[in-house]
């Protein structure tokens, strides 16, 4: 895809934020495209409610707000509940099983993943539920190189914790293969 | 001020990004402003080059791209090259004196602050320079409290990291309090 324009929903805590920076610079330093990555802060960041744009692109970005995501992620039921009427026509909406109930109609491809779920299960860390869900994105849409995206955790983090977030990556592109169709 | 602009440069690992936006969760969770922050990556990333931009305003925020900084910060020679030449006239330039020769001509205030070498001298632990940097910023614009960003900190690190980002916060603000005028 030429140009992704991606929100990623949650509560604090959650490391949205966190994942979409990490998505912004694996695209930008290991697949030579271009991206920006925002967050806007109004009243609803004082519920707990947080997001993050990003935008992944071939050509220079002018206006960095996304307004209508090709892919929305909504890991509570307050960031669905606000964010699920903004997804573009046609894009990916992705929520989690565990924390989100999708009872609302909209024009796009619901995934209902079991990220929460399945990092307790396999791993047993909330702390990398964002990874899986950056791994779930990678998934389905090929967005970037899963080792694009290990080659940014390995600066990021402490080698001790490499081995949980490859797990948490790899369950995560796993999920998003299964569904991407 | 009404609305102000903020830049925020440094290297990767320096953690400018995560001072951003410490910054903007303290203006708009503790002090009730609204505030956008956010990171383009282009290919001077590829460089090592990082940056961010903070907006805060009192008032709904629409375009979100921090053109002409009222405060710039850089922490590194290759930001100071970079951005110097986009400050807003009459912003506040602040360097920092281990890492940068500000030999340009700039209509800025510029501020030469020894945040590195005071934060070793110190404290010793080079991992909260962006903390102290926070707070010069702070202490020379009175932007957000004091207490605002400690409170951010208190929610995001472990307890046991918050007596060092707490020094290195009041460091900051200090420096920044003599050289605010």
């Amino acid at each position: 895809m030429e140009k992704c324009r991606l929100i990623f929903s949650g509560s604090g805590g959650q490391g949205v934020i966190t994942a979409a920076i990490i998505l912004a610079e694996a695209a930008v330093i290991y697949e030579g495209r271009n991206a920006i990555q925002s967050q806007s802060y109004g009243p609803e960041a004082r519920g707990g409610a947080t997001s993050s744009g990003i935008i992944i692109s071939d050509s220079e970005i002018f206006f960095p707000k996304v307004n209508q995501p090709n892919v929305l992620v909504c890991l509570t039921q307050e960031s669905y509940n606000k964010f699920h009427t903004v997804i573009r026509p046609g894009g990916l909406l992705i929520t989690d099983t565990r924390f989100v109930q999708t009872s609302r109609k909209v024009d796009a491809r619901p995934r209902d993943l079991p990220l929460h779920y399945t990092v307790m299960e396999k791993i047993g860390k909330p702390i990398v539920l964002n990874i899986c869900m950056l791994g779930a994105v990678v998934g389905m849409t090929n967005l970037v190189k899963a080792e694009s995206i290990l080659k940014v955790l390995e600066k990021r983090i402490p080698s001790s914790f490499m081995e949980m977030n490859r797990k948490a990556l790899d369950l995560g592109i796993n999920m998003g293969k299964e569904l991407a169709s």
